[in-house]
């Protein structure tokens, strides 16, 4: 029960512009009374005793003890061995559904004006098992691993996740005509997954099918549940229909707790500049905030921000305004007080 | 030389409305007077003396005596072990490389005004190789397989295709930041291809960023080359930024003949009422003329069908019109003449 006393959260800034958008969410939190105290800890990988390059032990108890993280963006070391962080983060802490709503901003016009989809994609395993094979010189196998378990357990989850958010429908994205054996065990599970919430409709789609109607008719989904790769397709597809990454959440779902992020990049070109748009981090913070159940702090942040946002002379360079991330920030918290 | 003479194509009038489409097809290239005689022939399996079913033997010696063919779309045959006859045809064949052409449509607006996008895609190997093993209960994996073979192979046609279409750039599509083996395979053939090509300009981007870039702004992409799955994926979200597989066309290139052929489903609810749009496999006998150099036929069909959908009053009903199949060609034919 998240509801009155002070929480702690673990908060992780990240590089590039991660520090002035975690800034941001901090100021902005402080505003809206939001009951939380943040442990800001590092990842960037140091040498074990091992001799190989790991998260910091002191990142991976704060997380596990504080059960909530913000994570600003990334960058991935560079050099052979270097695995990306981000997936590092998602296989530590288990975190196996990634949750990321994409709807229109009323403040913020594109192409289309009726996007309210959520993708929750499994994120364990699937296309990013990393196992791969040289068979002979100049043949290469990359193994794509769907099991039972981790099926079951994304396809129940946003099953719980559509029941919870009064959502009406589930879309379950594939290839089983192509994949049979591996899609087709993702797929049942899916269908034993709604056979659990028959009041949430089910359906089966495949992934092209959605690719070509999403971009003519988005408002034909709902909810989708889909294998990782799928995922990471469909959900940079879709946050391209609403504006791109920069105004798009994202919430990593584990057994023992869950890790919120922003999804774009570490954009050094205006790192330290004032000039990145913190919304993405700050709408996954809100993801945070509900998902700890503290709504009343939620909605009050989440208003505050589109409203702002509508406004085009507090908008930053990405929306093509010339606000400051410092006069956006200020506004929303003033917009709280 | 293609130029004068009779020539003979194959033609695979497929299921549902691909009779009468393939008919539609046929009387337009009378009234072009285009010197090529039709081959019909069926691709229903039959059981082989080996007990199993298969193509037609008629039909395959059919296509690749013509080396080139022209199909409508095919029923996958109900029950286990049936696989896709589209993706036997491509394994007949060895169709390496599926070109798709997506380019706005000046008679027929949609959001976007500015795609005209070409994806290429590898046919033959990727995620579609078929192999798929259950390693113990509830663990399943299936096969990617990328080659140099097929990789170099593709990645020149793209860019050989892009030289001789007059076209500027080529980007290659790839998770080679997951997929290190596979997609950096695929990744060296495109570098080494692009090399023997500095006339063309050539990029590297992931598939996610595609995709979220493509729906924000297309006229970043110029031909686009990538592995089996992201093509499918890839080319059926461009079919929908202009206006679906209706009006999309599909060449599959092989080593010793090429298969052309509308990728939209059979739409047995329409079959046989005169309702169904010509179009997508017309643009996709364009382009079989293209390929044979009758360039000349080739421009006054593309140009006739163009013209004919501009005038609302010619469309059919999956366009939002109220015109016959039979109406629509009628005037593509007039125009013709
Ligand atoms: C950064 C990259 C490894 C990651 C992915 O491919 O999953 C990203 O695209 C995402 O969607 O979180
Ligand atoms: C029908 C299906 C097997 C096929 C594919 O997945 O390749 C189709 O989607 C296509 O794009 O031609």
């Amino acid at each position: 029960n998240y509801s009155s006393q002070v929480h702690k959260a673990t908060l992780i800034p990240g590089d590039g512009i991660g520090p002035e958008i975690s800034a941001a969410v901090q100021q902005i939190f402080e505003s809206a009374k939001v009951p939380i105290e943040w442990e800001v800890v590092d990842v960037t990988p140091v040498k074990g005793p091992d001799g190989k390059f790991g998260i910091p032990q002191s990142a991976i108890d704060s997380v596990n003890r504080n059960k909530v993280g913000l994570k600003g963006p990334l960058m991935t070391p560079v050099g052979k061995g270097h695995r990306s962080l981000n997936l590092a983060l998602r296989k530590e802490f288990n975190l196996y559904a990634n949750v990321r709503p994409c709807r229109s901003l009323e403040g913020y016009p594109t192409l289309y004006e009726n996007v309210d989809v959520i993708t929750i994609r499994e994120n364990t395993e699937g296309e990013y098992s990393g196992i791969e094979h040289e068979i002979v010189d100049g043949v290469v196998q990359s193994i794509k691993l769907i099991t039972e378990e981790a099926s079951t357990r994304v396809a129940e989850f946003a099953f719980k996740y559509a029941q919870e958010n009064k959502r009406h429908k589930v879309t379950a994205v594939h290839k089983a005509n192509i994949m049979r054996m591996s899609d087709g065990l993702f797929l049942r599970c899916c269908r034993d997954a709604a056979s659990k919430f028959p009041d949430i409709k089910f359906e089966e789609k495949y992934l092209d099918t959605v690719c070509l109607t999403m971009v003519q008719d988005p408002s034909m989904y709902d909810v989708l549940v889909m294998p990782n790769l799928y995922g990471d397709i469909l959900s940079d597809m879709c946050a391209g229909l609403v504006g791109g990454l920069g105004l798009t959440a994202s919430g990593n779902i584990g057994l023992n707790g869950a890790l919120f992020e922003s999804v774009h990049g570490t954009a050094p070109d205006i790192a330290g500049k004032d000039l990145a748009n913190p919304t993405a981090l700050l709408l996954s913070a809100v993801m945070m905030l509900q998902y700890m159940n503290l709504n009343s702090y939620a909605d009050a942040i989440q208003k505050a921000c589109f409203d702002t946002i509508k406004d085009s002379k507090f908008r930053t360079g990405d929306l093509g305004g010339s606000a400051k991330c410092s006069e956006f920030t200020k506004e929303i918290c003033r917009k709280l007080q």
